[in-house]
């Protein structure tokens, strides 16, 4: 194990993480969809609109009777009818005649297109005046212009949105195959972690990890299993890890993986069969203790024991696994929407490794500024005062002030 | 009723608004308060650290030793002993000594510095060579650093993120005091909707926006609670509406403001005590027939009943309106950081009102673009395709090619 030991750059880890395989399916009603990971294409049974209806309130006639029409020379049509709502009609309309329709109605056979009632007048209850002029199909949706028959209207590995659900719901859609929700197990390491109930003797600290991944993972659409607080000695993190890896989809484990005297993670990984240690170290800061592993294909992460170090590491690599498990197309996980701001003063940073600065964003006349918040990395308050973290490529030695750079907000 | 209707700007509605107040609280313990809302200001009632800790992996020595040291003139350091993670030590460190210390350790007494193990060597079990020099104070965070006793960490009105959790629970902070999470009562309207499950009959559309509506409250962490599709009539709406008035915070109709025939609900509303119409009719496209009432201090939003405008409104109007009951602070609510994107081609406009335009949100080369989604606004298709919607000022005609406006993501 320890001769293993060498540092790799982000991409390395991405490239490697790219195995990891979603879970398999369940089926869930519509309604409880939200932020679930589509694992089915989805296809319309059904034409929308079904029937042609209107988009504003106001009058079904023939487009032509419209032409040539002004305010001081309107048209007069005869008014034959009104379409209820919600029910068919066989009222059919001919030139010279107007129907009256509201919004999301069904347009009467013979008419083609939909004046609104503010380009109307009436006379009397049986006549009309209009006076704008239209073309045919104005102010009508026709059956199948919406969503046709047999199309794919969504597509597995997509990540459901409130739309998405509408959608569904318009085309009868009532129950929706997903991935089933990775299983996340959590496990907090070291001698002088203590749960946060607990006042800390000296030299003791309380577990924020538990709490800020838990929550993390949380955010992220995965369910959460903390395993408690393994002590810095090979069995006790070992018998947790092996619950872990019994129990859910992915197993991490924060500050088991320091360069320091107590890197038991390794050693006790080593022991399950099928172990296979991708990474142990990147070329990151804060953050640079971190492994990676596949045992039998379940992931492994190992952050690092810094909360702040851990947070950024999850953010980098737990994201983005957590995502592969959760069956969201790979384009998506690789290829998100990036936001890029201007460094509001110089942030030095050492070539050879990936720069991850906390950063306050502002926005300022449609710029993003990022004001970097300088302090040493054991410093949760600086995570707690900021809202992102800008990127400094691994061979760049700092961002000059204006410089734009990534950010990934927190 | 009807002589009440004038139509009004997005920003005559916000400032009517702002008048809704937040629910009262609750207590919930800190691992349970992810995105819920802080209704104390939170106190440290300690320092962080509460010893001064070590950084990095190495050797706790006083700076001073390190001066003038390089790879070819290390100073020689006499290693008295090693700081056990989560223990108290007694060791002092004096001139020419070092102790060995992890990340997170305990930095002993008489030492000011950490030197990375990176720039030691081990010439035997007692002694050690360093050679890099190193100033007072690095590599170790001091007492109270990063939080000091009786500092404010996080303030009344915080949206509670997975850091501000770490930093609760790290300064042993169980359980905090949090507004209570809305309930939103979602009733849809029209003779012409039916639930779902149903095959629509000819003139019937399935209703959408309960599942949209429903889901948008709860993105947004309010409780929904559906009280089901209300007939266009007067009683069945106003029974609908005094359950909902009596079980929730909020009360959301969708298709109940429409300008046409079936225009019940303004009146339906006038028929409880206390009522107060602040709008009916706002101009946006798409959404003109929005209805915005204070009902005894709660908040009644009628939206229209296209699922695409029902959608905008929501985005526009109803996620403030829940974000104020949910206590988030006023400057929070009302300065979101906004996203600015490039039309990617023309996009014509009409002034006198605000136009909302579904756009598909592409970045390249650090430029976010706006791919503009043409379409009739009854097309639930177009929201699914885009992912976002760019604003048109009330009084601009339209986007040229390359110009910038601010951008919804959805």
């Amino acid at each position: 194990m320890k001769g293993f030991f060498k540092v790799q750059t982000p991409d390395q880890l991405y490239k490697k993480m790219d195995r990891f395989k979603p879970l398999s399916s369940e089926k869930v009603s519509v309604g409880q969809s939200l932020h679930r990971v589509l694992s089915e294409d989805i296809l319309s049974p059904t034409n929308l609109p079904e029937f042609p209806r209107s988009t504003v309130d106001g009058f079904a006639l023939k487009a032509t009777d419209t032409y040539g029409t002004s305010e001081k020379n309107p048209a007069m049509l005869r008014v034959i009818g009104e379409i209820p709502m919600g029910q068919v009609s066989d009222i059919e309309v001919k030139d010279g005649e107007a129907v009256k329709v509201a919004t999301g109605g069904m347009v009467p056979k013979g008419a083609d297109a939909v004046e609104m009632v503010e380009y109307t007048e009436g006379v009397n209850s049986h006549t009309l005046h209009v006076f704008k002029p239209i073309s045919p199909l104005e102010n009508v949706i026709q059956v199948g212009e919406d969503v046709k028959t047999g199309e794919v209207v969504l597509h597995r590995g997509h990540l459901i949105r409130p739309q998405d659900i509408g959608l569904m719901a318009g085309i009868g859609k009532t129950d929706v195959l997903v991935f089933l929700r990775p299983r996340v197990a959590v496990i907090s390491s070291g001698d002088e972690i203590v749960p946060i109930e607990n006042i800390p003797k000296p030299g003791e600290i309380r577990d924020i990890n538990r709490y800020t991944i838990v929550s993390m993972v949380e955010e992220i659409g995965g369910i959460p299993m903390f395993l408690g607080i393994a002590k810095d000695r090979f069995d006790d993190l070992k018998e947790k890890v092996k619950l872990a890896l019994n129990e859910s989809d992915m197993v991490i484990v924060t500050g088991g993986s320091s360069v320091g005297t107590l890197d038991l993670t390794g050693e006790v990984l080593q022991t399950f069969p099928g172990t296979e240690i991708l990474a142990h170290g990147v070329s990151i800061r804060p953050g640079k203790p971190t492994l990676l592993a596949d045992i039998n294909g379940k992931p492994f992460l190992g952050l690092p024991g810094h909360p702040v170090s851990a947070m950024v590491i999850f953010h980098l690599f737990g994201k983005p696994m957590l995502k592969l498990l959760s069956g969201i197309s790979r384009e998506v996980v690789w290829h998100q929407i990036k936001i890029k701001a201007k460094a509001s003063r110089n942030i030095p940073s050492v070539p050879g490794r990936e720069d991850y600065v906390r950063i306050k964003l502002e926005e300022k006349d449609g710029t993003f500024w990022a004001h970097p918040i300088f302090g040493k990395s054991g410093a949760i308050s600086h995570l707690v005062n900021a809202n992102g973290l800008i990127k400094i490529g691994i061979d760049e030695e700092g961002l000059e002030e204006g410089e734009e750079a990534e950010v990934i907000l927190i």
